[in-house]
């Protein structure tokens, strides 16, 4: 079976298995504590990083921009990378743009200091001051979805992309640790709701992590 | 004429530039203060970030991965992201451990702290233990450069591929700010001697960022 390696609130992680629903692929979840540095795991990754991931064939790939090029390129049945160079490049634009942009401000520093400064050794007392800015950073960005979302039916163009899937990756994070403000941003949130509805969607909205309950609306579908 | 915006000291802009010389391309560059958020370059890259590309027909990319990825689609004729999906993965796999590891652990904070600070409206004093911190870092990074080359020609195989042309980039910046030790890494320097003489290297070796001269090795080929 093929495998992803994970962590359950790793918005890259996430991505992958969004990829993975859409392309209508099996596999299996495995929970990998990476701060823990695992022999076997900085095998296959010496980076110490989620997500990897071992295809039927045992191919190892690790990182999330090269698992989901592979999966593009190896699973062509549904593509979500676009048509035509200048499409794919707007597809590939705004996934760095979340990837990137999105996570430095806003949801890498809230899972850091929320959920993983716990678990990694090196962690110290909880950043209020990295919560706030992520909080409020995060308004910039659905601003941005709402604005292409005024413009085009999907972030990338007419068709659902991986622009979309990383996009909403991240925010089921954020919206996990109940730090999307979905009140103040109508537009933005319509297009979550249609993300949210799609079978890929439905195991992200199934996830639990131990000892921090989600917020009260992240698995409904109306909220 | 194709036209790249960029910051000298960028190590993503340096890593486009170094396609465009591998595949031959000629090009405009556009020395680009991106801090000072213009209007006319928000226009083309509302994320506010260096590189962005303009080709013939009028196509703007933004992001330094949508730039290679579309370069490689759109001119073919040297193909850099390798041969079959397993090695295309590997050559992403490694483009990332540069482009995303090493840029957080190593080149952004030493180019932000040396040069970009000065510049840009939030800065405060020189943080001098992440500077510290970076120049420890290198050394790691130049292990597992010296690892790889010990087992292949070029970092991800036996040809020359973006996971190379990331890689230099990310250390000629750090080789410019005189911050890269050769000479506790024999392997590592002899692949970027490799790197240093190629023909899409010499613009690179021409750079000088006002106010700040370049290591003395800087543009020697042998050092």
């Amino acid at each position: 079976m093929r495998t992803l390696y994970q962590y359950m609130l790793c918005p890259f992680s996430r991505k992958v298995r969004l990829v993975m629903g859409e392309k209508r692929l099996d596999f299996d979840v495995e929970q990998e504590r990476f701060w823990e540095r695992r022999d076997d795991f900085m095998a296959m990754n010496p980076a110490g990083q989620v997500p990897v991931f071992v295809d039927l064939n045992g191919t190892v790939v690790a990182d999330s921009y090269a698992i989901c090029e592979y999966l593009e390129e190896a699973y062509p049945e549904r593509l979500l990378l676009g048509h035509g160079v200048a499409h794919r490049a707007e597809v590939r634009r705004l996934t760095a743009w979340f990837d990137d942009k999105f996570a430095r401000e806003v949801s890498l520093p809230l899972v850091f200091e929320k959920t993983l400064r716990r678990f990694m050794r090196d962690s110290g007392p909880t950043n209020s001051q990295a919560i706030r800015q992520a909080k409020a950073a995060v308004n910039y960005h659905l601003d941005y979805i709402s604005w292409l979302i005024d413009r085009r039916r999907w972030l990338a163009g007419d068709e659902l992309s991986l622009a979309d899937l990383a996009a909403a990756a991240h925010l089921s994070v954020i919206d996990y640790l109940g730090d999307a403000p979905w009140d103040k941003h109508e537009v933005a949130k319509d297009w979550y709701m249609r993300m949210k509805s799609r079978p890929s969607f439905r195991p992200l909205l199934q996830d639990r992590l131990g000892g921090l309950a989600p917020s009260e609306h992240y698995q409904l579908l109306d909220f």
